[in-house]
Parts: structure tokens; sequence; C-alpha cells
């Protein structure tokens, strides 16, 4: 038995609202990981609402909170969550740190949520976070970056069922990251139907494709497919990074008693299920993560029609004022879901990939 | 129904710990409430330890923040929670927003903890402090001072149950507060019988006296008497603001779900028993508490043991090494009591003041 379960996140701070540590902290703890946050900005709210208070901690606050850790041996972490880091000086002291606690421990299981940007909107932060990213990739367990931030890391395009391989066996080989989630992935059909996968569910709704792979003496590569809902919503990819963490084990006793209980289901009799610890640890998270959407959406919708307000419209088409109104009505509804945080109904589960 | 349950909470943030928000903020979103967090400062540890590394943040960044939230028509908690808050300038910042606060939202029930020292340290604030806190006295719902701030705050000693009732009467009736909850209570043998408690369990452990009182066309008097085991551990007291805070209601539709399941509880059939929400708040809260207590001191005598360290050896006999593993050792063990914070047993129940 561990004498300890400890998870540590940097992330942002926000008072009101759910992105960055304040998605990821209370989930974690809910599933029984005692969580140290080391918070990189401290706003009024996120900035998706178009104006905010507060500011970025710079190098030297977040070094001393670092130092302060260190000196007094409180870096006995068993895991480590990174995500949004906008400047390259501040991700350069989490770099250092990281690299600390790996020497420390050669055991910590790192997520790394390499936050760059996405295929809409294209490069959101400073492009010298690049370099540092793949640096860290040689730090990292687990890394799930999008399929703008995996193109980016690896240097070259997802346009294939074979670039998508490309892309995992350089970052398993090259960076050797030993499990990758690609979170989502946009493939023309014919690739995804070779993958086993389609853009569409069967009852019609559109789909995410979510592929991972785990490096094994070869590339093991798997998928999970589900109901697109989180296209609305900040801070799902923070969340979803944070219960990935909670729940990945290899053994049980990895695990504090709370992220154990859902691990004791069985998988379905589907001859092409994967049971990979990393994979059930990313059905767990989608299945918490589906049912947060759900009530957010039900919460937005029904809230939306007292205001008199279309929580579903585009920013763009937003002046200010509706701006911040719409946006918190999107806020996730974290706490809400508590019970299915910690017991999730699971719908959607990881199939191996069919063939290269 | 409300729309939302919404707490917010203006404290100290460390990285690993709990204390100030690490303290507040997961028992009350285990409660349902959705918390919202402005940090006062952001260390690597508290300061307990001796050392730590971070900054306490200036009334400028604290503002910028609070005006954040006022811009985007953010402050819609029904209820604050404030406590440490050392520099007279931080405070008066603090001291505008819940006045604003309180002139958007009448009802806002609003706890200030005036943290300020105690009878063995005496003032650890600066005391410029108290003419501020005297003002927010005015804007407060439930103040829960220990006797040395409560006799700081009315400007009189509290010796004898007179001059207990002297202080109440004036937190009450020049300062408007509507209940007051003096956390511990040291008054000689007599008073304390002529009040029905006793510095005694009837097992023989040492006891704690906590006072509370409401001014409703006079004063209604009230205490609830405990095994003491708060001792040794820091965030004790911003734990115990926070669980009142969560947990009382004179409408049950105050509450989010979660924090209204316990509320179900009979009174037991004593006569003398207090029923008074604000009193059957306190009583929730201390269960809570002597429960992650409890389990704080299981686990610091096991570790220690382990360590080969004495955790109850008081500070002044440590080097600077030895206190901060004993200081770690004393954390309090919150997320392992989620289930008891929730569903706490109930073993001690509030009694009415037998007589002036």
């Amino acid at each position: 038995m561990r004498e300890a379960w400890r998870l540590l996140t940097i992330q942002s701070h926000v008072a009101t609202g759910y992105v960055g540590n304040r998605s990821a902290t209370f989930p974690a703890q809910l599933l029984g990981w005692d969580v140290d946050a080391v918070n990189t900005v401290q706003f009024s709210n996120h900035t998706g609402y178009g104006r905010w208070g507060g500011q970025r901690f710079d190098e030297r606050h977040l070094t001393e909170v670092f130092e302060g850790l260190e000196r007094n041996e409180l870096l006995t972490q068993n895991r480590v969550v990174t995500g949004y880091t906008p400047s390259p000086e501040a991700l350069s002291a989490v770099e250092r740190l990281i690299t600390k606690l790996r020497a420390k421990n050669p055991a910590l299981v790192y997520l790394l949520d390499p936050v760059m940007g996405d295929m809409d909107r294209g490069m959101y932060v400073n492009p010298h976070v690049l370099p540092i990213y793949r640096r860290m990739l040689h730090l990292s367990t687990i890394i799930c970056p999008n399929q703008f931030e995996a193109q980016l890391l690896a240097g070259e395009e997802i346009t294939s069922l074979e670039s998508l391989q490309a892309v995992q066996e350089k970052l398993h080989k090259e960076y050797h990251v030993p499990h990758v989630i690609i979170t989502s992935l946009a493939l023309p059909p014919e690739d995804l139907a070779r993958l086993g996968a389609s853009d569409t569910m069967p009852d019609g709704r559109e789909a995410m494709v979510l592929v991972g792979s785990t490096w094994d003496q070869g590339l093991h590569s798997w998928f999970l497919q589900f109901p697109c809902l989180g296209e609305y919503f900040s801070g799902v990819g923070d969340l979803f990074a944070a219960l990935v963490l909670a729940r990945f084990s290899t053994e049980l006793d990895d695990l504090p008693e709370p992220a154990r209980a859902a691990h004791a289901l069985e998988p379905t009799k589907s001859d092409n299920e994967c049971t990979l610890p990393i994979a059930r640890a990313v059905m767990l998270a989608v299945a918490s993560l589906q049912h947060v959407l759900e009530r957010t959406r039900a919460t937005m919708i029904e809230q939306g029609a007292r205001l008199h307000l279309d929580p579903f419209r585009p920013v763009s088409q937003l002046d200010a004022e509706e701006r911040v109104k719409v946006m918190r009505l999107r806020e996730l509804r974290i706490v809400q879901s508590a019970t299915e945080i910690v017991h999730p109904h699971v719908l959607y589960r990881p199939q191996w990939v069919l063939h290269a």
C-alpha cells in the first residue's frame, strides 16, 4: 500500500468558472488524490469571456514557489499534469521542475498536455514554446495533443491512416513518449473506416474519434468513438487530462481507493475491445466527461431560455456584453456532477485499430 | 428552487497542504456549492513550516480581480467567507468588495472570520486591521472569532459569564452582527458550570467550549462542548468557517442538495437542545471536523513512527529541518475524509445556555 497518492497540477487559476486548475483539482480530489496546485495566473474568469482582471505570474514567482517546495522536500508527488502555459519563460520554469521530479522519482507519471492551438484557430501561444515542449516530451508518460498539436510536435501532417501512424511512431520512438492520446482526429472517411471508426455515431449524431497508442516493442494503437458534445466549452481538455491522470494505473495499488472502483468494470464481450490500462483510463475519463457535458448543455439551454439568450451562438456574432453572459452559461457543471465523476456510466469502449 | 448556489471564498492559496482557500474549497464543493475563490497569496506551503516560497498579492492585484468579476457581472454569489488577511490594504480591498456584494444582494450570507491572534500568541497581524474589521462587522451575517478576537473587537475582556454576555450584546447591538460564534472559550470553572458546560468531557478528556449567540429581540445563547483535538493543526479554523457557511440555512432551499441531507437529523430528546439553524450548522461542522482531526492524528502517529519523529513536539523544540517534516505530518486529511464531510456522525449537540 502506498503511503500517499499525491498529484501536482500546474495550470491557470480563475476566481470563477472551470478551466485549468479549477477544472482539474476538484475531480482529482474526488477520486482520492491529494492535489497540489501551482497557479500560473490568477484571473477573475477565463479569457474566452473577452475581458477579465488579474495577472499572469512571471517566471520568478513560479520559481520561488517551486524552490519553496523543493527546499522543504515537498516534491513527493507521484503524478504531475501540466497544461496551457503560454509563455516560453514560464514553461521553462515548469520544465526545470519536472526534470527534478523525474530524477527524484523514475516512476513518476507525468501527463503533458501540449496546449498550443487547434485546427480552427491555428497556434495561439508564443511559438517559442514548441522546442521546449519537444524537450519535455522526453520527460512525459502520457501526452494528449489534439491533431493540430500532434502535427506540430512531430513536424508532420496527419492526412491519412499512414501519416497518422508515422506521427505516432515519431512521438514514441524519437521523443520516447510511452502513451500518446490524440484527442480529436479528422481523417477522410475511407481512412476512418480502415481504422474501424466513423465520423458519425450509429444514431446519426456527429462523432469524435480519439486515437491512443502505446509503444511496447511496436505500436499498439486503439481508438474511442463517442458523440461530439464538447465544442462549446472551455476547460474540457483540462478536465479530460486530469481525469485520465487520476484514473491511469498499471496496478490498482497505484490508485487511491475512490479511483479504483470503476476499474472493476468487466470488458464487454467484443473481441476487439482494447483493455490496455491507458485505454481503460481514457474510457472512464470520457464517460465522466460526457456526463459533465450533458449536464452543462441542459443547464445552458434552460438558463439561456430564461435569459432570452441563445447559448450556442458563435462568439463572433455576440457583442461584448452578450459574450460575457454566454460564456458564463457555458461554464462546466463540474461540482454538480460529482457522483458521475466518481461512478461514470460507460457507454463507449476503446477498440483496437483494425489494421495498418 | 434557487438557480445557483454560489459561494465566494477570499483567502490564502498554498501549493501543497490545507489552509485558507485550500482548506475551504473542496469541502464546500463536496457540499454542492459552486465555489469561487480569490487567492490573497500564493505560497509553496503555509508559514507554520518556518520557510516557504511565493508572494502575497498586493491590493492592486486583488482589486483587478474583483473589478474583473464586477465588470462581467460575476458577483452573483449567495455566500461569502473571508479569513486571514494580514495587511490593512488588502483587507480594505476586501471590505469594498463585500460592501458591493451586500448592496447587490441584501440576502447575502457573509461569514467573517476576523483572524487577528489568539490567547497564546497575542496579535499576529498588523493592528491597523482592527478598525477595518469593526466596520466589516456591520456587513457580516456570522462571525467566528476566538475569545481573544472577540475581546479585541468588543474592546472588553471576557472573564466571567457576565462579561461574556456583555461582549456578545455589544457585537450584536452595537455592530449589528446577527450570529456570533466564539469558537473557544476559557472561563473559570464556576462560570462554565453556570453556562451548563465544563472544561472536561464526561470521559475525562479535555473539552473545548464554543459559545454561539443570535440576536432576535434579545440574546439567545447556546454552547457546544466537544473533545479538544485541534491544537496541533493549521487550517482548522478555515475548514470550520467554510463548513458552517456551507451548512447554515434558515430554509432547506437555501442549500444545494448534498448539504441538505444531514439536516434531516432529528434533534435528541434532550429538552435543552438548541435547534436554531446556526447551532445546527455548527453542530454538523464540528462533527465533520472531528472526523478530519481524528484521521489526521491517526496518520500523524503512524507516519511519525515510521520517520522516527514525534509529531506532537512543540515547534519551539524543533530545528528548521525537523519543523518542516513535523508540519507536513500535521496537514489535515481533508481529501481522505470526503464521506464524513458530507455525512458526519453527530456525537455532540448544542445546548441552550442555562441562565444569565
